[in-house]
C-alpha cells in the first residue's frame, strides 16, 4: 500500500489539466499571431465567428434555466454538493463547446491565408494546431473538474457529486448536440437544396443567402457540439469507472488488487480502483501532448500518415505508461489487457467506420446512384447496416477479453483506455470542421482555384479522420453504457432486484428503452427537414425578391443574418422536445415501475442506440464521399452535374442528419440515460427496496 | 377435471381444420365458374400464373435439399419424429403459399373482369373470396398441422416433436419471406425505375418488358411469401404458448387453473394448458369463417368500412367464444383478460399503422416532398421512427396486463389471442394483392379508364386494411417470441442458467442478437438493389434493341420471360445468405458460448427485430401512400408528373423493399431464432448443464 503515491496521482490530474490549459493558450497564442487574410477574408471569417457566438450565448441562456431548474430537484432529491457538482460539470461543457469554436474561428480563415499562399504544410499545421487548442483544452477541462472532485470527494461512500458532474456534462452535452446538430444540418441542407440543386450556383457561394448560417452551423454543431460531446463521453467513462469501482466487491477487490484480505484497508484498496481510471486519463493525455508536438515533425510529409500517425503514437505511448502505472501501484497488472483491448479497439472500429465510409462500399453506393436516388438510397442503408455487425463484433471480444481480465471494472477500463487519448482523439476530430471552414471562407473571398484545391484535400483528409473519431465515439459509449450499468446495478443491495431477464417488469423496461433511441432520432430528422425547410424558403424569398443577387450583380449582397437568425431560433426551440424526453422517460420508468424497469431501460436504449448510432454515423459517412468521389473525378464517366451525381447528393442530403445530428445524439443518450440512472439510483433504493 | 372435454376439445381441433379445408375448396370452385374475362386477359393472366408456379416449383427444389439436410441434422441431435414434424411443417409452410398463389391468380382476372363489367360489388366480393380461399386454407393447415401433432405428442414429457413442426414452418417461411421479398421487388422497383421515371409510360404498361414479373412477384412475394409468413407466425405462437404450458411450474399451475395440489393430476391440467391455445386457435377460426360469411350481407356498402366489420365481427364472436370455453373447462377464467388485451393489442397496432400510414403524417411527407426527394426521405424516416413509439406501448401494456393475470403463460396467451383469428386476418391481407394484381391486367390488357377506377379504388383500399394485418404480424411476433423465450429459460434447471442482465456473457449475446436484425436488413436491402439493378438493365435493353417496342407498334412485343428469368434466379440465389446467417449464428452462439449467451441473443434480436421491422414496414406504407395521394388528386396543387410527385416517388421506391422485405423477413426471423432455440435447448442443456 502506497498511499503517498496514490496522493501524488491525485494532485497530478487536476495539476497536468492546468498545465493542458496552459499549452493550448500558448497554442492559440501562436495562431492569433499568423496573418489573418485580407479585408474580406476577414468580414466573412467575423460574420461566422458573430454568428456562433451569438448562438452559443443563447443557447447557455436556454440551458441556464434547466440547469438551474435541475441544480434545484437534485440538491431537493439528493445533496447540496452534488447538485453544485451538476452544475460544474454543465458549465464545464458549455466551456468546453465555447472554446473549440474560439480556437476553431480563429484558424478556420488562417488555414484558408495559408493555403492562398501556396503552402500546404503550413495550412494543415493551422488547422491542426487549431483542433489541439480544442484537443487540450477537453482534455484538460476533464482533468480538472474530475481530478478536483475526486480530491474533494474520493472516498468509495461519499463519491456521489462526482456522479452529478457527469449528469451535468451529459445534459449539456445532448443539448448542444441536438441543438448544434439541428443548426448545423438545417442550415446545410437548406443552402444546398435551394442553391446547388435548384439555382445551381456552388458550395459556399457568396450569393447564397444561407451559407453564412451554414459555415456557423459548423461552428456550433461540428465544433461546440462535438466538444461538448467529446468532452461528456471522456469524463462520463472516468465517472462511470470510478463509481464501479466505489461499489466493488471485496472478491473482486482482491481479484484486481494486491488486498490481502484486512478489513482496515478496504477502502483504501478501493480508492485505488477509483483513482485508476483518472491516472489513465492522465497518462492518456501526456501521451497526447507528445502527439500533437511531433506533428511539427510531420508536416511536410503526406497528411493523411501524419494525422494517424499521431493517434497511433499517443495509444502507443499511453499503453506502456500505463503498465508502468500498474507496475509500481498496488492494482493488478491483468488490467493492462484491458487497456490494450480497449485502445485498439476503438481503432479497430474506427478502421471498420473507414473502410465502409471510404472504401468498397462507397463505390457500390456509386454504382446504384447511376440507376437513380432511390437505389442510391437503397443501397446506401444496406451499406448502413451491413457496416453494424464489424464494430459490434469488436465491442463483444472487447467486453468479453476485458471481463475475463477483470470483470465488469475490466469493461470499464477499456472504456477509459479507449478514450483516455482524448487530447489527440478531439484535435483530430475538430480538425475537420476547420478546413471545412477554410475551404468555405476560400470560396466566398473567391480566392481562387489553387488555394481551393489545398483546402479541398485537407477537407477530404478531415472525412477520413472523422470515421476515427467516431469510431472511438461509438465504442466508448457502448462500453461506457456497460460500466455505469454495472455501477447502477451495483447501488442496490444484492438480490432485492430481479434482474433476470426472465422478470416481466424488466422486460417491459428493455421495451421502453428501446424505444427512446427511434424517438430521438425521429425528433431530431423532423427538426432537420422543419427547420432546413424554413431556410429554403427564406433563400427562395431572397433570390426572388433582392434583383440582381442570383446573377451576381456588383455590390448585391444576400441578407445573410436572417438565415442565421432562423437556424438559431430554429435549433433552439427545436432541442427542448427530443431532451426533455430522455430525461423524463428514465425518471419515470424508475420510479414508477422500479429498479429492474429502469435497468431493462438502460439495456433496451443501449443495445438500440449503438445499433443506430453505427448504423446512421457510417451510412451518412458512406453517402457524402459517394457524393464527394463524383466530384472528385474518381469514378469513370461520371462528374459533378452528371445524374449519378444528382442523385448521389440526394443521399448526401438525407445522411447529413444522420451522421450529424441523429446519429451523434443517440451517442450521447446512452450515456446520460445511464448516468441519469445511476444519479437517481439512492432514491429509487429508498422507494423501491425496503 | 373433465377429461373428456378435453379429448373432444382435441379432436375438433383437426377436425374443423378439416371442415375449413372443404369450405375453402367450395369458395374456390364458386370463384373457378365466375367470367375469366377476354382472351387478351386470360393471356396475361396465364403468363403470370405460369410465372408464379414456375418460381414457386424451383424455390421448392431449392429448399428441399435445406429441408433435407436439416431433417437429418435434427433426428442426428434431436429424435426422428422432431426431424419427421420439421418436415410436416416446412411442407405444410410451402403448401399454404401454394395455395394462396393459385386462388390468387384465379381471382385477379375475374375481379378485373367483374370491374370491366361495372359491378364494383362483385369485384370486392371476388377479390375477397379469393383471399378467404387462403385465410382458411392457412388456418386450416395450421389446426391440422398443430392437431394432428397434439394427438400424438399432446403431453407434457414428449411434446418436443411439436417444437420441430414450428421450426419446419419458421425456416420454410423466412426463406419464401426474403426470396419472395426479393422477387417481388426487384421485378417492382427495376420496372418501374424505367418504365415509369425513365421512359414516362405508366405503370403496368405491356410495353413494358418487367410488367410480367412485376405481377408475378405480387403472387409469389405478397400472396404465397406472406401466406408462408402468416402460417408461420400462426403456429409459432400456438406452439410457443404450448411449449411454455409443458415446462410450468406447479405454483403456476394452481393460479392458472383449478389444480388443487393432487400430484396425481398434475400432467392432465398441464396438458390443458397445452391445449388452450390450440382451443383458442379453433375458436378463433370458427369467428373467422362466420365473418367471412357475413362479408356476403356487407359487399354493396362502403368496402373500407365491410372489411373492418368483418375483422371486429371474428374478434368479438371469437372473445364471447373463449369465455365460453374458460367457463367450462378447469383452466382459470382469468385468462381471459389476456384475451382480450391481445386481441384488442392487435387492432390497436393495426390503427397506429394506419394512422402513420394514411393520415397526417402522409402529408407531412408529401410537404416535404415539394423541397425534393432529400427531404422526402429524411421525413419519411422521421415519421418511420416516430411510428414506433405507440405500436411498443401498446405492447408494453398488453405484457404488464397479461402477466398479472398469468404470468408468462399470460403473455403467451394474449399473443395467441392476437392471432386466433388468422382467418379473416390472411383473408384481408391476402385481398390486397389481388386488388393490385386486377388493377395490373386491367391495365395490360386496355380495359380502360372505368374498370382501371374501380380496381383503383379496390387497391387503395387494400393498402388501408394490409396496415391492420401488418398490425397483427407485428405484435404477435412480439408477444409469441417473449413467450418461446419464457418456454427456453424453462428449458433448463432453476438457478443453474445465470439470466441476470449483469451476465457479461449473457450482455455478449445481447450485442450479438442486436447484430443479426440489421445484418438481415442489410443482405435483403442490397438483394434487392442488386436484383433490381439486372432488371433495369435487361430492360433498357429490349428498349434498345426491340424496335418498335417503346413507340408501341402493332404487333411488336417484350420478351417478358426474360425479366421473369432474372428475377427467380436473383431471389434464389440472394435468400440462401441472409437464412443461413440467421441460422447459424444462434446455434453457435447457443454451443460455444452457452445458454445464457443465446437467451441474450434471442434478447437482443426481438428488441432490435420489433423496432426496426415496426420502422421499416410503416416508413415503406407512408411512402407509398404519400405517392398515392399526390396522384389521386388529394394534394392542393400537385399531380403525378410534377416534382413533389417525383421526390414521392423516389420515396415509395426507397420504401418498397423496406415494407415489403426487409420489414416482414424481420418478423419471422425474430420468431425463427426463438423457435431454434427452443429446440436445440435440449442439447445445450446437455452440454452445458452438469
Amino acid at each position: 500500500m502506497e498511499a503517498f503515491s496514490l496522493s501524488l496521482f491525485s494532485w497530478a490530474i487536476p495539476l497536468f489539466g492546468l498545465i493542458g490549459f496552459a499549452l493550448a493558450y500558448k497554442l492559440y497564442v501562436g495562431i492569433q499571431a499568423l496573418p489573418a487574410g485580407n479585408a474580406r477574408m476577414q468580414e466573412i471569417s467575423a460574420a461566422i465567428r458573430d454568428g456562433a457566438i451569438a448562438y452559443l450565448r443563447k443557447q447557455a441562456q436556454y440551458l441556464s434555466m434547466f440547469i438551474i431548474g435541475a441544480f434545484l430537484v437534485i440538491w431537493w432529491a439528493l445533496q447540496l454538493p452534488t447538485a453544485l457538482a451538476f452544475v460544474f460539470g454543465a458549465g464545464s461543457s458549455l466551456l468546453a463547446g465555447y472554446l473549440g469554436m474560439k480556437s476553431a474561428t480563429l484558424s478556420n480563415v488562417r488555414t484558408a491565408q495559408a493555403a492562398s499562399e501556396a503552402q500546404p504544410g503550413q495550412a494543415l499545421m493551422t488547422a491542426f494546431n487549431g483542433g489541439a487548442v480544442m484537443g487540450l483544452s477537453v482534455a484538460a477541462l476533464g482533468l480538472i473538474g474530475v481530478g478536483v472532485l475526486f480530491l474533494i470527494f474520493g472516498t468509495p461512500a461519499h463519491h456521489e457529486p462526482i456522479i452529478g458532474f457527469a449528469m451535468g456534462a451529459s445534459s449539456v452535452a445532448l443539448f448542444a448536440r441536438v441543438g448544434g446538430g439541428i443548426y448545423t444540418k438545417a442550415a446545410d441542407v437548406g443552402s444546398d437544396l435551394v442553391g446547388k440543386v435548384e439555382a445551381g450556383i456552388p458550395e459556399d457561394d457568396p450569393r447564397n443567402p444561407g451559407v453564412i448560417a451554414d459555415n456557423v452551423g459548423d461552428n456550433v454543431g461540428d465544433v461546440a457540439g462535438m466538444g461538448a460531446d467529446i468532452f461528456e463521453s471522456y469524463v462520463t467513462c472516468l465517472i462511470g469507472c470510478l463509481a464501479l469501482a466505489a461499489t466493488i466487491s471485496v472478491a473482486d477487490l482482491q481479484t484486481l488488487t494486491s488486498y490481502a484480505g484486512d478489513p482496515a484497508t478496504v477502502e483504501s484498496y478501493k480508492i485505488w480502483l477509483m483513482a485508476t481510471p483518472l491516472i489513465l486519463g492522465l497518462l492518456g493525455s501526456i501521451g497526447s501532448f507528445i502527439a500533437i508536438k511531433w506533428m511539427s515533425f510531420l508536416k511536410d510529409g503526406d497528411p493523411a500518415k501524419a494525422l494517424r500517425t499521431t493517434i497511433l503514437l499517443a495509444s502507443v505511448l499511453f499503453i506502456i505508461a500505463s503498465l508502468g502505472f500498474f507496475l509500481v501501484t498496488p492494482v493488478n497488472v491483468s488490467l493492462w489487457i484491458p487497456v490494450i483491448f480497449g485502445t485498439f479497439c476503438g481503432i479497430g472500429i474506427g478502421l471498420t467506420t473507414e473502410y465502409y465510409t471510404s472504401s468498397k462500399p462507397v463505390y457500390e453506393i456509386v454504382n446504384a446512384s447511376k440507376t437513380g436516388p432511390a437505389t442510391c438510397v437503397i443501397n446506401g442503408i444496406a451499406v448502413g447496416f451491413r457496416s453494424v455487425t464489424l464494430p459490434l463484433i469488436i465491442i463483444v471480444a472487447a467486453v468479453l477479453v476485458s471481463n475475463s481480465f477483470g470483470g465488469v471494472y475490466g469493461v470499464a477500463i477499456a472504456g477509459v483506455a479507449m478514450l483516455a487519448t482524448t487530447g489527440i482523439i478531439m484535435t483530430i476530430d475538430a480538425y475537420g470542421p476547420i478546413a471545412d471552414n477554410a475551404g468555405g471562407i476560400s470560396e466566398m473571398a473567391q480566392l481562387g482555384k489553387e488555394t481551393r484545391d489545398i483546402t479541398d484535400k485537407l477537407d477530404a483528409l478531415g472525412n477520413t479522420t472523422a470515421a476515427i473519431g467516431k469510431g472511438f465515439a461509438i465504442g466508448s459509449a457502448g462500453l461506457t453504457a456497460l460500466a455505469v450499468f454495472g455501477a447502477f446495478t451495483q447501488s442496490f443491495p444484492a438480490g432485492k432486484v430481479d434482474l433476470a431477464i426472465t422478470n416481466p417488469t424488466l422486460l417491459v423496461g428493455v421495451f421502453i428503452g428501446a424505444m427512446l433511441p427511434g424517438l430521438i432520432v425521429a425528433f431530431t430528422m423532423q427538426s432537420v427537414g422543419k427547420a432546413a425547410g424554413l431556410i429554403v424558403t427564406e433563400i427562395r424569398r431572397q433570390f426572388r425578391e433582392i434583383a440582381g443577387l442570383l446573377e451576381g450583380r456588383e455590390g448585391v449582397k444576400p441578407d445573410v443574418s436572417r438565415c442565421v437568425e432562423i437556424s438559431t431560433k430554429a435549433a433552439l426551440t427545436e432541442m427542448r422536445a427530443p431532451g426533455l424526453v430522455a430525461f423524463i422517460t428514465p425518471i419515470a420508468v424508475g420510479l414508477v415501475m422500479g429498479p429492474a424497469a429502469l435497468a431493462g431501460l438502460l439495456l433496451g436504449t443501449t443495445i438500440v442506440g449503438v445499433v443506430l448510432g453505427i448504423f446512421m454515423a457510417n451510412t451518412g459517412g458512406a453517402w457524402d464521399n459517394a457524393k464527394k468521389y463524383i466530384e472528385q473525378g474518381l469514378v469513370e464517366g461520371e462528374k459533378k452535374g452528371s445524374d449519378a451525381h444528382k442523385a448521389a447528393v440526394v443521399g448526401d442530403t438525407v445522411g447529413d442528419p444522420f451522421k450529424d445530428t441523429s446519429g451523434p445524439s443517440l451517442n450521447i443518450l446512452i450515456k446520460m440515460v445511464s448516468i441519469l440512472a445511476l444519479l437517481i439510483a439512492p432514491v429509487l433504493a429508498k422507494i423501491w427496496i425496503s
